[in-house]
């Protein structure tokens, strides 16, 4: 059996870190499945879905490397083709990545305590950000 | 229910990228599935496959980064293992990853407008990569 | 159908990489499960699964690069909060992820020969693993 939740998150621009953990949980039980995998989805190409400790130190230290590996002030050719100025946001976004597939049982995720589901804006201005729980069970 | 996709895609050597969401989107289209999720998953340790805006300067842009993270002229212990020149394509293709789970309803791909899934060669010679697409759903 | 596999698997610290695929092929033979996904998950943010050439040449160049990206030996806010010295575990593992979703069909996994599933540790301690085999198909 499939259940699709939606929920329309809005964000404050690249670095801001949502903890949805709770969504997926939540989605989960009103689901009424007992075990199968919450595949956690967001639509668009310049925010990622990943798992972290849910503390400011710790998402600062993410997106600390992220500006190394993809600065946001420097060239890309991204720049040239719509005069955008995300070209940092793509490349992060491939690399990380907008899905992530749980494993859940007994009605619960087997997620970690200090393991958060998280929702990473590395778009270079707020966003409405589109995310889907998938969730296929039984 | 479980429809299995396979594809062969031909690909020109290192940073080469195709757009592979019309294959995955027919996929879903062919199995009558109406709801699910849709693993594209490509077989072999030096391709990956994610989304991305498909355009010329964000897949350049994304190959640059991809460049300065593992520079395919660099000293890899891989290299003394097999004789190979391709270390740099093992290391991006670890991080980045294999497979991509994408929700479906209403038998639609939940992308959005400008978020392509992308099949990125990341080896140093032109293969021929076996993509396959697996629906669950109903 | 789903069928959820656990198993612990100690490891040794960071850069400790186990090859798990054997572990995951043989829970789809005793799930009797001919077509589906593996999802494959490992509890906790300080360490990730991902497929690579399991040969200890590309296991090292791949430790070296997550070591240039994120350095054990650096300043990290995360090791302000709680005096912990594994920030530089807490992006590699947010980087690369924790999970990984494989298609099998005919019983059997469609991975490459050449590519492994593999458990790496990116803690600085050696920990006890929890790895999470969830398998939903028909």
């Amino acid at each position: 059996m499939v259940f699709t939740h939606k929920r329309e998150i809005p964000t404050r621009g690249q670095g801001d870190a949502h903890d949805i953990t709770d969504l997926v949980s939540g989605a989960v039980t009103e689901s009424k499945l007992t075990a199968g995998v919450a595949t956690v989805f967001v639509v668009g190409s310049t925010a990622v879905v990943t798992t972290i400790e849910f503390e400011p130190g710790a998402i600062a230290d993410l997106n600390r490397v992220l500006e190394e590996i993809a600065p946001r002030q420097a060239d890309y050719r991204h720049h040239l083709r719509w005069g955008d100025d995300n070209g940092s946001s793509h490349v992060r976004a491939a690399l990380v990545g907008p899905s992530l597939a749980v494993p859940f049982a007994k009605a619960t995720l087997m997620v970690g305590t200090w393991q958060q589901i998280i929702l990473l804006e590395c778009d270079t201005r707020p966003r409405k950000r589109e995310v889907i729980i998938q969730l296929v069970g039984e």
